[in-house]
């Protein structure tokens, strides 16, 4: 592969507290090399080196590569009507995740991997070089496995979510479901995958079970991560901290115990914006993370029921409005954030070594990705190195 | 121009009442011909004329149009860290309008130009293909006219806001500056512009500067439009209906004799989503003017300091999460309103001798504009039956 000098960079985000200013590690007038699939230099754009190619920024902004820590895109079937009826206050009868789990079962492979190739190609658009893939809409031995395969195609961060939620053919006896989920599910899906997530709410899966499912998991070498105080205040979040969880997601009914058990452990907390605004419930209280020094990330949360949307720079624009986030946090925790909930040291930044994964924006400074709310900003988009969306071209002029 | 067949379209809003289904004219398994720059034949795909070249839908939606009937396009100067002081709460001392009056007073008409054609481009790629456009940042005679010629290289709908503000060099006389704008101003305006708008609110025009402004600018064949109560009560939005304007903007703070004026007269309400999302102020309660039967156009507002964005798919997805517009209330709001805002017959709709302009989406639905927020769903734009953005190649699959 041959190297790459993107020279002439605006402004250039590189996550790395050693540069020059702020949280985002921002270096004004800058160039990047990449070679070999890495970051090979960073810096003011006076000292670069040559390279084999080049590319002109013109003035434009570049970041890391979005870390999509949590998504849900192996699922086949369509929610937009009950999407429209949720927004205009109506029953919808048909509706519920129950649907898109029998639609999943009903779906031939290749109409499943399509509808995952399709979702990892629009968020490659978007900006994310890094997506995290659950199960959890096949929910038997069989289709969970196929599940975690299907995403085994398109990423390396893959998570058994077996325990989404309890099926409908266990309904009258969700023990059974658990017990299912801790034996031959978890036997046949922890080689496929590399996390284990539960989903700890009233309704889903309470405490017991989190635990019981969560050290199966860990058992079979599987590292955790729940789905946490989304729908209201649980155990969600100190199970997480307990766990020594990478990742806490959802985050939003939390009493002063959640934050202090976050403030104090290693497990990220995982804000999920795009849910909040498809669902239309109230948004997680994201300064009262950062100001207890918990480390936040932001994730889309793709998935057809509550919150369908693949694009975090949208994520980004909701969590500056009305999560409060600055800007530059905001780019952080989808970025950085997201590579510390999933326990990555390579993607998120753009220091020397890092993976080279980079957004060249139309635009001269990330804080136009909140400024310039719904406006598709993604020039360009590299991963490894390599040019996997937009181009160079500048439409910015 | 050769004809056009857009054959096998999953669901095709036509926005005419005579169509199959609802507000928008749904017609499922559609098709719809362009000829000679119009809408020549629209309906059920079953009964579709031949014509010289074919498009392939594959199951997709098509829309009209949008129709962005508030935009504040010329100007020069970027603010994004005035915006992110204000979203971190933040003073910020050199912020404000007239650091844009100041940027595009001294900037070359070569570099407004390129700024109006960069977002007049960012526009047709998000679905937009009718533009109206404002002066108001050079507030003086010579800049105000060259901000309605630039326009005019643009679009037909320009408007003459010369009562943006009142600039600096008139703040201890602002009498004079009414009387400026009622004079020699808009003599020199007027031939240049369709339409005459004021900026009613407290802090820049009162009602009888308005009434002053308005009336001078109907004299010499202006039609009016008026920024109304968005930053609180006013007069704003009675004098629009006393003027028979063609459109009140803003209507954010409205008091039941605001609403039962516009409910008994022609003027459209202009609600501007992404005001309130960049400024974080209270939403405009469009539920209240839909169901006293006021006519609700969307619109972007696009300008440089209270909301920078063009995307129209963006303000559809804030007004249905947050302004509870149900998502076929929106998208009709945002072309046959804004078509209705801009008094004309041909845009915002696919009835049979529109002018052929309609957006292919990558999505089986147009719910999906708000269904999948972010997500650039624009796959291609036809505007006088031309393409003008993206391509008719398939991504959603
Ligand atoms: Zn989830
Ligand atoms: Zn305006």
């Amino acid at each position: 592969m041959s190297s790459l000098l993107i020279d002439n960079i605006g402004a250039l985000v590189t996550n790395d507290p050693a540069q020059q200013s702020g949280l985002v590690g921002l270096i004004e007038d800058a160039a990047i090399v990449f070679d070999d699939g890495v970051v090979a230099w960073v810096g003011p754009r006076t000292g670069a080196p040559d390279a084999d190619d080049r590319v002109d920024a013109d003035g434009r902004a570049v970041i890391p590569g979005f870390v999509d820590s949590h998504s849900h895109l192996v699922f086949s079937g369509d929610r937009s009507a009950e999407f429209a009826a949720r927004m205009a206050g109506k029953p919808y009868s048909a509706g519920g995740i129950n649907t898109t789990v029998n639609a999943t079962r009903a779906a031939s492979t290749d109409e499943l991997r399509a509808n995952v190739a399709r979702l990892i190609a629009e968020s490659r658009r978007s900006g994310t070089t890094t997506n995290e893939c659950k199960s959890g809409y096949g929910l038997t031995v069989d289709t969970e496995v196929q599940s975690l395969q299907l995403a085994a195609e398109f990423t390396d961060e893959i998570t058994f979510l077996g325990a989404h939620l309890v099926p409908q053919e266990y309904a009258d006896r969700p023990d059974d479901y658990v017990d299912l989920v801790c034996t031959a599910m978890v036997d046949a899906c922890a080689p496929a995958a590399k996390w284990i997530d539960v989903f700890c709410e009233r309704g889903a899966f309470d405490g017991d079970q989190t635990r019981k499912i969560l050290t199966a998991g860990v058992e079979r070498g599987l590292i955790p991560r729940v789905h946490a105080n989304q729908l209201g205040p649980g155990p969600g979040v100190q199970i997480a901290v307990e766990f020594g969880a990478a990742s806490a997601d959802h985050a939003t009914f939390l009493d002063d115990d959640d934050i202090a058990a976050l403030a104090s452990g290693t497990t990220v907390a995982t804000l999920l914006a795009a849910t909040e605004f498809a669902t239309r419930t109230p948004y997680p209280d994201a300064r009262r993370l950062l100001d207890a020094g918990v480390t936040v990330a932001l994730a889309s949360n793709c998935n057809p029921g509550s919150g369908f949307t693949t694009n975090l720079p949208f994520c980004i624009a909701v969590a500056v409005r009305d999560m409060f986030m600055t800007p530059d946090e905001a780019l952080w925790s989808a970025t950085m954030g997201g590579a510390r909930a999933l326990r990555r040291t390579d993607v998120g930044h753009l220091g020397v070594g890092a993976r080279a994964d980079a957004v060249l924006l139309d635009a001269i400074s990330h804080v136009h990705l909140a400024y310039r709310p719904g406006v598709p900003l993604v020039g360009a988009v590299w991963r490894g190195g390599e040019l996997v969306a937009g181009s160079v071209g500048d439409r910015s002029s």
